[in-house]
C-alpha cells in the first residue's frame, strides 16, 4: 500500500493530540512533518506539546518545525480556557528532547518536504492558518505539489470564539482568507461537524483501558473543556483525519467559502454559500454533516490501534 | 377583556397576509393602524396589497398609512421571486378604495396613534425596519408610550437573503441597528423559528375549506415560494403574532442582539450573542425554538376564526 | 428683487452664529425657517442658542423648529471644546421666549415650508446632516421643490474631528451618505476652504465697533477655539452663505463625493474624487479654494450690514 | 568611514531607478542586497529591471533576490500607466545575466544578510510592503538586528492610487498595517513630500549631460508619467534615500500612523494622526515637508556622482 504523505499543521491542544495520534498510527498515512502554530496556546507551548506527544508515542523520528508565533494582522487570542494553561493540561508528559526540533521555520520545512516529495503532499491544518498563508505567499511554487488541504476550521452557522466565528478562523481571519482564495484543492471539516463528533463518557472509560495512548487521553479528557466529559467531548480536529481516511461518514457540499475580514461584529466568520447567494465558483468541499455513530466507532478503532 | 392595542408595520407579501388576517380576527388584539414599508415588493404594491386585504376581510375601517419607499442607506432589494410580481400573486382581489389611504406618512400616523393611546401600544414590524427607525429618530417622544416591538426578522444562524442575513434585516441593516440600539423592549421571532412554522399540504387543504379567508389563502399558498406547498410553507410573519398571543409555544432567550453594518460578506447579519462573547447587556428576547405542532394547531384555529 | 428662499439647518455654535446673522441681514435671502440639530452641543442648547440669536437680532418672527437630538447610528459627539459648554460661550444673551419654538419637528416644518413655497427652496445645512437625511427619507416628495443644498461639511483632505473626517460629517456619517446619494443638487464648502476663511485680530477689533451684532461677535470670538483669536478664527459656516451670495470668490470642482461609513479609522471621511479614481458620475460642486481676502472683505461688509 | 548597511526593497519603476542609482553610488551607504516585489509592474518585470540597472551601473556584485509576486490579500494592481509596460520604458538596457539572481526568496536573503551583519541593517522599502510583512511574520528574530525602516509610502492627506490612498500602501494595505504595527523604528517619506521633490526640465537637460547614468535617466524621464516632464517629475522614491543621507532637508513629525484596511472607499489610506485624535503612542517619524530646492541640489549632486 502506498501511504498518503501528509503534513500536520497544528496547535496542540487536547483534541489536536487525538488527531495527531490517530494520524501517526494510521497505516494509510505517512506523516512527513508536524508544524506548529500559535493558536490554542502560545507557540512555545504548542511546540513543546507536539514534541511531548511524539516522544510519548515513540515517534521522535518525525520532524517538528515551529511556525508563526502570532497571526498576520490581529492580536493573539488563546483558548487556554478550553485546553488548560499548558494547552494539554491533565497529564504529566516526560520532558522531550527539544534539541530535535528543526532549526528551520515551519514554512521552510514544509517547502522542503513538499518539493522533495514524489507524491503530492496533503496538508492537514488543524490550527489557525497563519503558517499556510505564509507558505503560499512566500513560496507559491509549492502549490503545484500540494494534493489538498484538509482543514479543521470555520463554521456553516454560528461560532465558538466570536458570535459568528469559529476559533481557528477567528484567530487569523486574514490567513484564512488567503488560504480560501489560493486556488488549492480544499476540504473543510467545520465546527458544525465537530459539535457532533463526540466522545461519550462510556467511550472514555473504554479508551482508558485500551492502551498507553488511551490512558493518556483519558487524563486529558478529564480536563478538556471542549464540551463536557459527561455529555460528550468534541473531537473537532479528529474530524479532519476522519475525512482523510473515511470520507463516507460525512455529508459534503462543494461550495464557495470566503472569510469576513471587515465586519465589526462578524470578523472571522466563514461565509459558506451553500445556497449560492454570492454567485461565485465553488472553492471548497465542506462537510455539512457527519454520521456520529460511525465517527465514534471509527475513532474507537483508531485509538485501539495506537500503542 | 381589554384588547391589546397594536400597530402592524408590514410589506405584504403572502405570509404577511396570513399574519394580518390572524391579527385582525383575534379578539385579544386591537389593530389600531397598519403601516406599509418597501420590502417584499415596492411600497406602492405592498400598500395596495394591504388595502386589498382589509377590503377582503371587511375591515376597511382600519386605517392604513404608507411609509418608506426605500431603505435608509442601501438600495432597494425585493423578494418577488418568493411572493410573485405583485407581492400577493395567486388571487384576484377586488380593487380597494385607495382614497381611504391616510394622507399622512406612516411615522406621522404611528406617532398620532401612539401618543393618543391610553394604553401603551405594541408595534409588530414584519417587514424591513425602515419605518420604525425613522419613527424613533424623528419622534423619540413616542418611545415612552410604546409597550414593545414584536419583530419578525433576523436569524440566530444563517440567512435567507444574504449568506448570513435574513431578508428583513438585510433589506435595511442600518434601520435594524437603530431599532436594536433603541432601548425599547424588543422581542424577535427570527428566521430560524419561521423555518419550523410550517403549513403542510394537508393543512392547506383544510384551510381552503374553512371560510372565505381560507379560500383566498389557499390560492396564495399555491403560488408562494417561501418553502414549498408539498413539503411545508413557512409562516415567518405569523410567528410574530403567535408570540404575541401564545408565547408559551416558543423557547426564548433574553440576550444581546446587534446588526453587522460593516461586513462585506455579512452585511445585515443579526449577531445574536447567545453565549455572551460580546459581554453586552441583553436587549432582546429572541425566540430560539418553536413547538411546531402547537404552532400548526394554533394557526389552523386562528384561520378558522377568520370570516 | 426676488429674495431667494432658504432654510438654515444649524447647530449654533459660534461660527454658525455669524453665518446666521449674515443670512438674516442679507437682502438677497429670505430666511423662511431655522431648524436645529444636535451637533456642536446638545439639541436643547443649540435650539436655545438659535432662539437667543433671533431675539438679539430682533428677528423673532422667523420660525425655529428643533430636529434630531442624536445621529442616525452613531453616538452623539460634541464640540464644546471649540464653542464652550453652552455652544455660544462668551456672551450673555437675554432669555428668549421659548414658547415661540414651533411645536413641530424640524422635518415637518421644513416639509411645510418647502411644499408651500412658490419658488424652489434652498437648504443651507451647516451642522450634521441628520435632519436632512430624515427629511429626504421620510418625505421624498419635498425633493422636487428643493432648489439646492449648500452644505458646510466634509473635507477634500484631512479632518478636524477624526484624522480623516470633518466634524459635521463625522458627527453623522450615515446621514451625510444619504444626502450625498439623494440626487439633489448639492454644493459643498468643505473644511479646507473654512481653514482659509479667517477673521484676523484686526478684523475682530473693527467688528467690535461696527454695531450691536459686531459687539456680540467680538465677545464670542474671544472665546471661540476654531482657530485662534491671534492667528485667525475660522468662519467655516459663513462659507456656505458666502457661496450662496458670492460664488465667484470660490474655486470649485463638479465631482463625485461619497462618505466612508465602514472604515475603522476613516469613518465619516468625505471621499472627494477630484481625479476620478472611482469612475462615478459627479454629484456635487465642491469648493476647493477661496480667495481669502475677498472673503474677509465680504464678511466685514456683511457684518457691517447687520444691526 | 563606516558605511551604513542597507537593503533596498523595490519594484523598479523609473523613480525607483533613480533612488537605486543614488544609493549605489553613495559612499555613506553599503547596499548589501536588493530585493524585489510586485508593485509598479509584475514581479518578473521589476526583477528583470533591477538586474538591468545593476548591470548598467557595473554593480553586478550586489545580490538581488525576488520576493512576493502578489499582495497578501488584495489582487495585484499595477502602475504601468506611470512607468510604461515594462516598468522602465524609454531606454534599451542590455540583457542582464539572470542566472545571477539569487535562488532564494527575498525574505530568506534578507534574513541571512540581517542576521550575519555586525551592524544593524536599515531596510529601505520603496515598493509595496509585502516582502517586509512576510519577513517580519516569518522570521521575527531578524527584528533585533534591523536598525530602521525608511519607507516611501502613504500620504498625510489625499492619495494617488485610491482617492485617499497612496500607491505603495494601496497595493498591499494589510502588509502596510503589519509593518506599521511591528514595533520597528520607522521613518516615512510619504506622497506629500514626493509631490514636491521635483526634477524640472532644466534639471533633466543637465542630468542628460552628466554621465552615462544621467543619459539613461533622461530617456526614462521622457517617458515617465509621475508628474510631467515640462512641469516637474516626482522623485518619490529618492526621498527615502534623501532622508537617509540628508534628513535636515525634511520637516518631520513623530506621530502615530495606522492603515485603514476595512473602509470601502478608503482602503489603504494611511491614517497619520498628526493631531492626536486617536490617542495612540507614536510609531513613526513622518516627513511632512521637504525643502524642494535643497532636494533638487542634493539630487543633482548625487546623480553627478554616479558613473
Amino acid at each position: 500500500m502506498i501511504k498518503r504523505p501528509i503534513i500536520i499543521d497544528t496547535d496542540p491542544g487536547i483534541d489536536d493530540a487525538v488527531a495527531i495520534a490517530v494520524a501517526l498510527f494510521s497505516e494509510e498515512l505517512d506523516v512527513k512533518l508536524i508544524t506548529t502554530v500559535s493558536g490554542n496556546v502560545s507557540l512555545d507551548k504548542v511546540t513543546y506539546n507536539a514534541m511531548c506527544l511524539l516522544k510519548y508515542f515513540g515517534k521522535e523520528e518525525i520532524p517538528v518545525a515551529a511556525g508563526a508565533s502570532k497571526p498576520l494582522l490581529r492580536e493573539v487570542i488563546d483558548a487556554s480556557d478550553i485546553h488548560g494553561k499548558t494547552g494539554m493540561e491533565g497529564f504529566d508528559f516526560d520532558e522531550p528532547d527539544m534539541s530535535k526540533l528543526l532549526k528551520e521555520h515551519a514554512i521552510d520545512a514544509m517547502r522542503k518536504v513538499i518539493l522533495e516529495s514524489n507524491e503530492k503532499v496533503t496538508i492537514v491544518p488543524i490550527g489557525p492558518l497563519t503558517n499556510i498563508a505564509l507558505l503560499i505567499r512566500t513560496y507559491p511554487e509549492v502549490m503545484e505539489n500540494i494534493e489538498e488541504l484538509v482543514i479543521m476550521g470555520g463554521s456553516t452557522g454560528r461560532g465558538n470564539a466570536g458570535v459568528m466565528a469559529e476559533f481557528n478562523f477567528y484567530a487569523d481571519p486574514e490567513a484564512a482568507k488567503i488560504v480560501m482564495k489560493s486556488g488549492l484543492k480544499i476540504s473543510i471539516t467545520p465546527l458544525d461537524v465537530g459539535l457532533k463528533a463526540l466522545v461519550l463518557p462510556e467511550d472514555s472509560e473504554q479508551i482508558k483501558l485500551m492502551n498507553k495512548t488511551g490512558e493518556m487521553f483519558y487524563s486529558l479528557f478529564k480536563r478538556y473543556r471542549g464540551g463536557s466529559f459527561s455529555t460528550g467531548l468534541k473531537m473537532y480536529d479528529s474530524c479532519a483525519i476522519a475525512y482523510l481516511l473515511k470520507p463516507e461518514m460525512f455529508e459534503t457540499a462543494f461550495t464557495f467559502v470566503d472569510i469576513e475580514t471587515k465586519g465589526e461584529l462578524t470578523y472571522g466568520c466563514s461565509v459558506v454559500d451553500l445556497r449560492g447567494y454570492l454567485k461565485e465558483e465553488p472553492n471548497a468541499t465542506v462537510c455539512i454533516d457527519v454520521d456520529a455513530q460511525m465517527f465514534r466507532d471509527w475513532l474507537m478503532d483508531r485509538i485501539r490501534n495506537c500503542n
